[in-house]
């Protein structure tokens, strides 16, 4: 026996499904083809701008080129109208297309793959259906936006409570609480668009890994593609696939902001807290039941935050320590940011909707604004400001005032002036100008505070903002 | 205009593929049965055993039980013949196979649900899909482990280098490397059956979250189903999840074990080490160089790893502070349950595939294992044992060895006498025993140690291990 | 030039706190004795079962070993007393215990390495302080399961809402409740036992990564370590860290189901439910609020999630696709590890004292109960039960009902038996016995059911449970 | 015994480190100044700014302001000296700062606390903090990239094999490696720009959450604490994490990055590889293999993505769902980001060491650049431009005189025209200017390809766009 061994496959070793043993494992591993035929738009597209290029560098004869571009037309419109047998033995888009042409247009499709490689046409496609699915999700984003700016503008005087811990703070109006999640949704744009202005680059001819010694016009091609201009290190473009992680992380950080909107419309929800109704389109009903009203959209919402976090530790880990240039670990690129993609696209509508549609139960928050003392801070704030009191003792002073509205069973605003001077003889009649939720609210004009006037003028910044092309 | 509010849709506001409206939104985010469908058999085998036990406790009727009993083999088996019209309006698998049956067999369908709750019904069939997955994980690993040590046995004696940070170290035995692994796999499979056995308790009876009044028998289902008895906590039941998260946890733990394995094949394959070659089978070739073989399957399993951890990452991130007990947020589950299961059991085929098939270069292996003066501490450990010297000062005189014969552009076991003696005067002849890699590797008796009579005890060892029933 | 070259090192290359260049780096990212000080007693415990096993097998002198445990034991009170200088030059544990050594005892402490390496040495190290990490979590998982089912006892009777989707769903007893997260923790406990009887096994004896030629017992030092036996391959001994990845999947479940606990005990403190109150110690206030308690010991609990998973990610990804035996990264292992187990041990603790010490609002948890026609199921399985109706028939009969009730704004229970009969004329006087909220939660007698017959059941199966030696 | 019931504490309940009881658990879980005293500088900054402001806008006297920032400046001294008493019992660094102003100052430091909370200081310290870590991080990165161009200038015409799959593909140079990592790591750069400038604005004055009733100007503020402007939101401003999720998710994209680049250095660094050798600064020997030359720091930056991811998944974790302003969790961020960040300053420092210092053996790189047939590619590329054979036929033509070579033990350059016209009898002389790795680079000349003039070209590109001003 040769020291050089191989060993014996034995026909029991294959269970299960794969019982056929190694060629149907390899096959299943291996094709790609059950989830990148998503890219044969982007496929089509960039064949070609290829066979364009080529032909306009006398690379390829102009016939060629006619009849490529023919074929591939001809392919699109069988795949669009479900006319296209995918073949899981040609593995990818990329052979099954290129066989398809063969068929149609015979020799001349044999010209196509000049000065390209499935490296670098596989790093085009991908990305551009990255780039349109990161203009998509900015879409998204912009209505989602817009729609919490109706509400604010329509909220801005409407007030409630503003929580720490889950607990009563201080008023604030729901228009306002609506704009913050506008400045969160507002950052996740302009990630969005951050990252489409970095992979503003075409991948298109850095061929296998080197470039390529014919003389391609890279930048034509990355013209007709919709690209600023052309990657600028072939090694580099076969290899890396940030454009997909920073969209992912961005993702990640958009369904962060989600799942805490999601979060409080649950809570909000309850009969306990009773702030908001979800409108029957996007919640579940009981049949035995039918006051109970299940926030399904918000917990799935919520919980779409888990695969899109999940996609993106998959694509990390994937391309953790991997050499370069193209390595076949590569090819699980595309399950997870089509997935994370998907699923932000889905999350995004649905929250949209919910906003848009759902109920604000405005008594059930001025009630619970009003509970809880939660005008205390302007209490103390106004003994600062106009008794000159330091700022911690005049806390202390507010202490003892929200104990003895405690013991007598009121809120703050109910004292009698003689009450509050008990406590301290500076106070006057004015106090009471700031201890009403609605007058707590509307004094916070600081820059940014919850005052409905600032609220409003944040809502004009951001519509003004949002008018002006990206 | 009411304090309380909601927005107007705007027609505008429903982007891309959701131009439709709430509706189609709210479709498409709830229902599950595009993916849940993959429960049908556990959900036809949950209800026949339900409807049985109902009719043995005389909650229904024989009579209703029968007209059941035949109804769901009939879905079961129109399912199989895929000629089941699932419906997306009807959201889950659940309500499918109800809706069917109420068609099927009437009024009696209405009685299956007694004592039943969709959150119990789901909760068993995920389980039960869950253990038929941790089942075959263990039969994969089982088939892996024995592929791994037919080539143990085979190379029980074949010499490679051991390596330290990719470094040549000490020569060990392929054996001894590959039992190394069905260690570490040996471990994956017990942690399976330990994931297995905490599992073994039965969701149904559980209902909605607080049990049932009818007079049910859990333990009858129970053992129906094939556990070992019911579980002890209604609320518990319906709102944990943790036999899923163990099951993904072993199996990222397991894909990294697989990704280690997968490493070494790629570096292996490598022109430079040229230790393994794998089948073709297993590796793609390219049209153009006949000679490359592209380890795509190693490649692959090494990729795999991501997603796995990310499916685990998935459903840590969604069950992550939920208040008990069902929440719509538990749908996102099963697809990353599914996703996790199917790649590794696709993972742990292919490497299985990989190891029986790949041809062993011993002569490479060999080679490279005698290079970098990797008997260094074999003659450090001589001059201790034979010498009596400190081990840290039979270093030092070991080093001033390997300098000499790097001077003399020789191996170790190539210097003479004399020159050792030079060295340190005590040597004798006898090092030589212990200088060549072959007596290096012999020399390491100690219990789990790389010799060859070693490597062979520990094979039988597995093997009368894995002969016993689990 | 030569062909083969090195970089000019520019004195302006290093910025901020590397301006000393290459050595201040290397010593940063290489040193490891900042955090592995901590094995220091499982180090000089390992390195005296080593020295006594050399003795024993007349690889060292009795005198010698002698030497070698006075030393340590010195070094060993040297630490605990804060006198030992550790230094960063030395590198880890491992190096400033053995040069230490060499101070004190001279010669001798060159012979303690024999047969020994320190990747041998830091796997022990490491898996020791693993075990005992293990055994501390299994003993505060059994503090917070005595603490629940104290509770659980206490409050077997008291009735609160069962929530689905946070919605009210059915009465559940607050007892029922608590055993519902005693099943939970029993998971997490009987994994932390599983976890450590897999890692029974001890490396030390596996040396750099061949095993030894030198007569060593490795059953012996096994033995004095306190393990079950020796490793069985010493390549996967200094390889693989499945035992700490394993623990820490093992945490990241249970820390996943004290967020879901911590979770509740955030949303029920809320003035909206009122349904506990935590103690001034795991509070904390305000002092303009003196109402306002902050569950801030809830919170952080919470968010140890985070970390903890952060972690598990941690280790994970740096094990992908490392290739045997030892490389540096696993010094990566450590300090995520650690972390994640004081967190867990913290969070525990702070767990069990919160349950231990908060208040049980049982008036305003049974309140809530009542609320929301909570009762609706009882009525519909009345009606299956006693009139036999179909189920899903029923649920429509208990909606009408409902429906009425909503219209004369009360409860299910104070509808007139002549208003049920006007929806379906078999209603009886009977029914009443199921429509209050302890008489639902009494019903439920089934096996794992909210009855509190039940929940006693299962506290006393517990308290049995946990009595019995692990 | 009343329903409203708190469970007895029993002493025995707490166990381990907490045997002393709640308070120290609370202590222990609550207090954050272990960590968040590296804030100090940025705390006592915002504080001056704030007290200047509240000086210039009359809220408080010049007098107090003075006072407030001659003691402010007093503590950073303190603080800096080592002179500062930290105290758990005051929990975090603001409380500490503010403690022991007051010590000093007396009554004027409790007016510093006017218009402001901790909730927006902390935002604002750990804003500062990011942003300092983001612009260290960018001037690592720019370092790194300058040692990158200086290598790739350096070897611009340094043939390498390039990899994919890791086998053998074309030749490529190691100059143009270099620029596919300043592409990966220029991108990285620019990722942290964008993160710096999408966090550039100041979130004092936001106050608890809903701004505030004093007439503060939040512009001058931030425009003393170097920031473009106020934040816009107040409630946002105490409640969003993103800033500090975008730096991680750039973090861990970087450190993937770097992770590639220390693989191939550890994969190049092996005997069998031998394309470079790292300094002794970089690596570690072995006192008993001194050919032996571990690599360490590579390894351990290859390490430290997996703590950055997990750092990323963690922050992540912590900030789901959770409703908004202010929870206790988010104390959860600090930890997570320090760590990332230095982790990642330091796997940078250490890279740009290695690549600056390493040796480039020019030889063994080329060597292997001419094994397995390298240039056929280039063959085929020949036959399609010079004869005008389509590609796909071309690819034939070169497999068979690959066997040909192969056959005769040959490389492709090596054949005879004679042999090569007996595949094909269109060859001519000229195919011998392509078959060389020299030419074969030389010849790829299109933009971005490996061509060294192309090299040269983007190496002029970088230096011009680094010497711009960011």
């Amino acid at each position: 026996m040769s020291d050089d061994t191989k060993a014996q496959g034995s026909n029991q070793m294959w269970g299960g499904r794969f019982a056929t043993g190694p060629a149907a494992i390899m096959e299943e591993i291996n094709a790609s083809i059950d989830y990148d035929r998503k890219l044969y738009a982007q496929d089509i597209e960039g064949s070609i701008a290829h066979a364009t290029m080529l032909a306009d560098t006398h690379i390829i004869s102009a016939e060629d080129r006619d009849k490529i571009v023919h074929g591939l037309n001809t392919i699109r419109s069988e795949i669009e109208q479900g006319e296209f047998a995918f073949s899981r033995k040609l593995e990818d888009i990329h052979m099954n297309v290129e066989a398809r042409l063969s068929e149609l247009i015979g020799p001349a499709a044999g010209r196509l793959h000049t000065a390209r490689s499935r490296n670098d046409q596989v790093a085009l496609d991908f990305r551009m259906w990255v780039r349109a699915e990161a203009e998509k999700t900015a879409a998204a984003l912009k209505r989602l936006i817009e729609v919490l700016l109706a509400r604010a503008e329509e909220h801005a005087k409407t007030v409630m409570p503003g929580f720490t811990h889950l607990q009563t703070a201080q008023p604030v109006t729901f228009g306002h609480h609506c704009m913050a999640y506008v400045e969160m949704f507002g950052r996740d744009l302009s990630r969005m668009r951050d990252c489409l202005e970095r992979m503003d680059e075409c991948p298109l001819g850095a061929a296998a890994l080197a470039g390529t010694g014919f003389p391609i016009d890279r930048h034509q091609t990355a013209q007709a593609l919709g690209f600023s201009g052309p990657t600028r290190n072939s090694i580099d473009t076969v290899s890396d696939r940030d454009f997909a992680l920073e969209f992912m992380a961005a993702a990640s950080i958009c369904a962060t902001h989600l799942s805490r909107m999601a979060e409080e419309i649950v809570i909000w929800s309850t009969p306990q807290f009773g702030f908001v109704t979800l409108s029957d389109a996007f919640s579940t009903g009981s049949s035995i039941m039918p006051q109970k009203k299940n926030p399904d959209a918000a917990e799935l919402v919520r919980a779409k935050t888990g695969r899109i976090n999940g996609n993106l530790v998959a694509l990390l880990t994937v391309m953790k320590g991997l050499p370069l240039a193209y390595s076949k670990d590569m090819q699980e690129d595309k399950e997870a940011v089509f997935d994370a993609a998907e699923s932000l696209e889905l999350a995004l509508a649905a929250m949209t909707g919910m906003v848009a549609d759902m109920t604000v139960n405005a008594r059930a928050m001025k009630k619970a604004a009003g509970s809880g003392y939660s005008t205390a801070t302007d209490l103390a704030d106004w003994l600062v400001r106009e008794l000159g009191i330091p700022f911690r003792e005049a806390h202390h002073v507010t202490g003892r005032a929200v104990a003895l509205a405690e013991e007598k069973g009121v809120g703050l605003e109910k004292l009698s002036l003689s009450d509050l001077q008990s406590i301290h003889d500076g106070i006057t009649e004015d106090v009471f100008s700031v201890l009403t939720v609605e007058k707590s609210a509307a004094s916070r004009k600081s820059f940014g505070g919850t005052a409905p006037q600032e609220v409003r003028r944040q809502v004009r910044y951001w519509k003004k903002k949002l008018a002006k092309p990206a």
